[in-house]
C-alpha cells in the first residue's frame, strides 16, 4: 500500500465511530483486518476490543503485543476489562491487575466470579447515587458538579446509610418536578431490581417487557451493587437469537467468516459426526428390509419421501415449541394439551398430503395398494413427527439441557428411522406375501 | 368459577403490568384466555392490546363488541392507534377517526402511509422541543411545566423556526452544564437522524451499535417529524429474529400456540406441499437407478447417508452467509473468496468422515469397491453442498429476495437429488458391470 492510501485510510478512520471500526474489521479478511488495525489509533484499541465478535478478537490481539495490549486496556471500566480478561494472553494478568486500583480490583474479580450467564458478569459499576432526604434542588447541584453522567443514564439510584437501595430518581422526575420537594417525595419506591445471580436472559426479557433503560442489581440484602442497562441486554437478545440459530444447525461458535479452512472444519466437525451415527442407524433400518426391496425395488424410490415429509413437519412443531418453552408460554403442564393439537394437525396434514401423494403413486405405477400404503405410511409418519416435535424439547427441558441445542439431529433420526420402518413395514405386510 | 375466585382474580390482574396480562393471556388456551380478558379493567384494554402479539390481539378483539374496542383504544397515542388499526374489524373505523382531532387524524394517517418494515410505521410523535438560543435554566423552567416527559425520553430536540432539527440537548447534560449556559452551547449537533422511509432493521442496527435510547426522524428537508425510541427497536429486534426461525421452518406467520388445528394446518400447509414436490422430485433420481438397486440392493440402505450428510452441512453454511449477509459483512464481490474457503472445509469434512464411512461400509460388507464409492460420493456431495450453501442464498440476494426464506428447502431439494445422483451414478459406473 502506498504511503498516500494509508495516510487516507488513517484519517478516514479517526473519524469513524468504535463500533464502525469494529464493524468494518469484522468484513474484512484476516490480512487486510490487520493492517486497518494497525492504522487505528492506539487509545481506541480498548473499545474496539469491546465490540468486535470473539473470534475477529482473538485475531487481533494475536497481533498486538503485552505493551499494546496494557496500554489498550487501560483506560477500560472494571466491568469492561472483565469482559475482556478472558481474551487476553495468560502473561499480561498480572500487571493488569497490580495496575488497577483495589476497589477496580474488587470489581474486575466480581464480575469474572460470575457465570456468563448471569447478570453479575453484565452489570457495570458506574452509578449516581443519592440520599432520598435531600430536595431536587441539591439534587441538582450535586450533578452539576460531574463532567459528565454514566453512559445510559436515565435515572439515578437512592440508596440508604447501609447502601440498600430504597428508590430511584428517573432523570425525566427530576426536571420536571419543582426544585423544593424532596427526592422522598419524587421518587419511585417500586423498583425492578435484580441479584447478581439472576439469569441474563430473564433479566433481557424483564428489560423488553418493561421497557427499562437502566435498572439497579442488589445483593441478598438489597444493597445496590452495580447496574444493568439496555445496552448490555439488547447485544445480549441479539446474542440469544444467533446462538440459537447456529445451536440449530449444529455450529458451537460463532465463526470468524473467514477463518481458516482448518478452523471450520474444527468449528464444524462434531455436528458432522453425531450426523453421520445418526444417518447410518437410520439406514440399518433400511437394512432390515432388504428382502422387500429386492423384490419391489419401488419401496427404494418412495421411502424418502415419506422421511423428508416427517422432518419437514416435525421441525416445525419443534420450532414453535422452543420458542414457546423460551417465552415461559408452556410448562410441562400444557404438554398433554399440545399433544392433542399437534396430533390433530399432523392427523389432517398427513390425510391430505398423503392422500395426494398416494393418489399420484397408484397413478404412476398402476398399483392402488402401494398408494393406500402410501397414504397410511404419511398420516402415521406425521403422527409420529408430532409426538417427537413436543416430545423431544419437552424431554430435553426436563432433562434441564436447552431445548434447541441438538433437538434438531435427533428429532431427524426419529423421523428418517421411523419412516423408513413404517412404510417399509407396511409394504412389507400389506404388498408382499 | 365461583364468585369468590372471580373477585381474587380480579384483584391480581388489576396489581400487574399491562405487559404482564398480555403475557398471561397469550400463555392461556382461548376460553381461559376471554375469561382473564373480560376481568381486565377497560381503561387499560387499550395498553394490553398493543402488547400481545397479532395472533392473539385477533382472538381478544373477536371478542369484543363496538363500544368495548371504541372505548379501549381511546386513550392511546397516534403511533399506537396506527399500529392497531389493521387488526381492528372494518366497521369501527370511521367512528374512530371522527373521535381524532385533527392533528392526531393526520399522524394516524402518516403512520399508515409506511410500510410496516419502515421507520414511519415505527415512529411516535411524542416529542420535546426547544431553541437553541435560550439557555438552560429556561428550558428547566420550561420542562417544569409539564406534568411529565414522554416514556423514553433522554434526550429533547432542539429546532429552529422552520422546525428544522439542529441538534439534540440529552437530559444527562441539561442536568450537568452550568444553567446559564445556552442549548447552542451544550447541545449535540451531530446527530444521528432516520428518514421515515429507512429500513427498520438498519434502523435497529444503528440503535445497537451507536447504544441510542431516542432518535429524531426528519423528513427529506430537515424538519422533525417524529422520533424512534430503544422499546419499540428491542421489538423490532426480536420479532426480526423470530420471523427468521419461524421462516426458515416454513411457518408464514406466528402462530397463537393454542391457535385451532385448522388455524395451524393452514399456517403449515405450503411449506409440506412445496417440501411434498421437492421430495418427489428427488425420488425421481432414485427412479433412474431402479435397475442397479435391483442388481445391488444395498444401495438403497446406504445412499440416504450420502444425502443426509451433504444436507446438513450445507445447512451449516447457508446459516453462516445467511447471518454474514444480514450484517451486511459479505458483498456479492467475496462471494469467490467464500466459495473458495466452502468448498476447502467440505473437501476435508467430506474425506474424513467419508473415509471413516467408507471403511466401515468395506468392512460390514467385505466390498472394497463399494467403501470406495461411499468416500468418493462423500466428497463430491459435501463440495455440491458447499457450492449450494453459499450459492444459494448469494442468488436468492441478486433477485432481490430474502435470502433466509425458503434457502433451506431448495438446498435439501439440491443434496437429496444431488446426493443420490452422485452415489447411485458412481456405484452404477464402478459396480456394475
Amino acid at each position: 500500500m502506498q504511503r498516500q492510501n494509508r495516510a487516507e485510510l488513517q484519517r478516514c478512520l479517526d473519524g469513524l465511530h468504535p463500533a464502525d471500526i469494529a464493524y468494518i474489521l469484522e468484513a474484512l479478511p484476516l490480512e487486510d483486518r490487520l493492517v486497518v488495525w494497525q492504522r487505528v489509533k492506539a487509545d481506541r484499541d480498548g473499545d474496539i476490543l469491546l465490540e468486535v465478535s470473539d473470534a475477529v478478537r482473538e485475531s487481533l490481539i494475536a497481533d498486538m503485543d503485552e505493551g499494546e495490549i496494557l496500554a489498550a486496556i487501560e483506560p477500560l471500566d472494571s466491568d469492561e476489562l472483565a469482559d475482556l480478561v478472558e481474551d487476553l494472553p495468560p502473561e499480561v494478568l498480572p500487571e493488569l491487575m497490580a495496575s488497577l486500583d483495589p476497589q477496580q480490583r474488587e470489581q474486575v474479580q466480581s464480575a469474572l466470579s460470575y457465570d456468563e450467564d448471569q447478570v453479575g458478569a453484565l452489570m457495570d459499576f458506574e452509578m449516581v447515587t443519592i440520599r432520598e432526604d435531600v430536595t431536587l434542588e441539591v439534587v441538582l447541584r450535586y450533578l452539576r458538579r460531574f463532567d459528565e453522567l454514566p453512559e445510559q443514564t436515565d435515572k439515578i439510584f437512592v440508596i440508604n446509610h447501609d447502601s440498600v437501595l430504597t428508590g430511584v430518581l428517573p432523570l425525566k422526575w427530576l426536571v420536571v418536578n419543582s426544585p423544593d420537594k424532596s427526592v422522598g417525595e419524587v421518587m419511585a419506591r417500586d423498583v425492578n431490581t435484580f441479584l447478581p445471580t439472576d439469569d441474563a436472559d430473564d433479566a433481557a426479557q424483564a428489560f423488553e417487557r418493561y421497557d427499562l433503560i437502566s435498572a439497579p442489581v442488589v445483593d441478598g440484602g438489597g444493597r445496590l451493587i452495580g447496574r444493568l442497562t439496555i445496552d448490555v441486554m439488547v447485544d445480549r437478545i441479539r446474542e440469544e437469537s444467533e446462538s440459537e440459530a447456529l445451536g440449530r444447525a449444529g455450529l458451537r461458535q460463532e465463526e470468524d467468516i473467514f477463518a481458516s479452512v482448518w478452523a471450520s472444519v474444527r468449528n464444524r466437525w462434531s455436528w458432522l459426526a453425531i450426523n453421520l451415527v445418526t444417518a447410518f442407524l437410520a439406514s440399518r433400518v433400511i437394512g432390515l428390509f432388504q428382502g422387500s426391496i429386492e423384490k419391489l425395488v419401488v419401496l427404494a424410490t418412495l421411502m424418502p419421501i415419506v422421511a423428508s415429509i416427517g422432518g419437514s413437519s416435525g421441525n416445525q412443531t419443534i420450532i414453535k415449541i422452543v420458542r414457546a418453552i423460551a417465552t415461559d408460554q408452556v410448562g410441562l403442564n400444557a404438554i398433554w394439551r399440545l399433544w392433542r393439537k399437534e396430533l390433530g394437525v399432523a392427523f389432517f396434514n398427513g390425510l391430505i398430503w398423503g392422500g395426494v401423494i398416494g393418489a399420484v403413486v397408484a397413478l404412476m405405477y398402476h398399483d392402488i395398494p402401494l398408494g393406500l400404503v402410501m397414504t397410511v405410511a404419511m398420516v402415521l409418519e406425521q403422527m409420529l413427527a408430532a409426538v417427537m416435535g413436543v416430545g423431544i424439547p419437552m424431554l430435553m427441558l426436563r432433562l434441564d439441557r436447552d431445548p434447541a441445542m441438538g433437538s434438531n439431529i435427533f428429532l431427524v433420526f426419529m423421523t428418517d428411522s421411523g419412516g423408513f420402518f413404517i412404510f417399509l413395514g407396511l409394504a412389507s405386510i400389506f404388498l408382499l406375501h
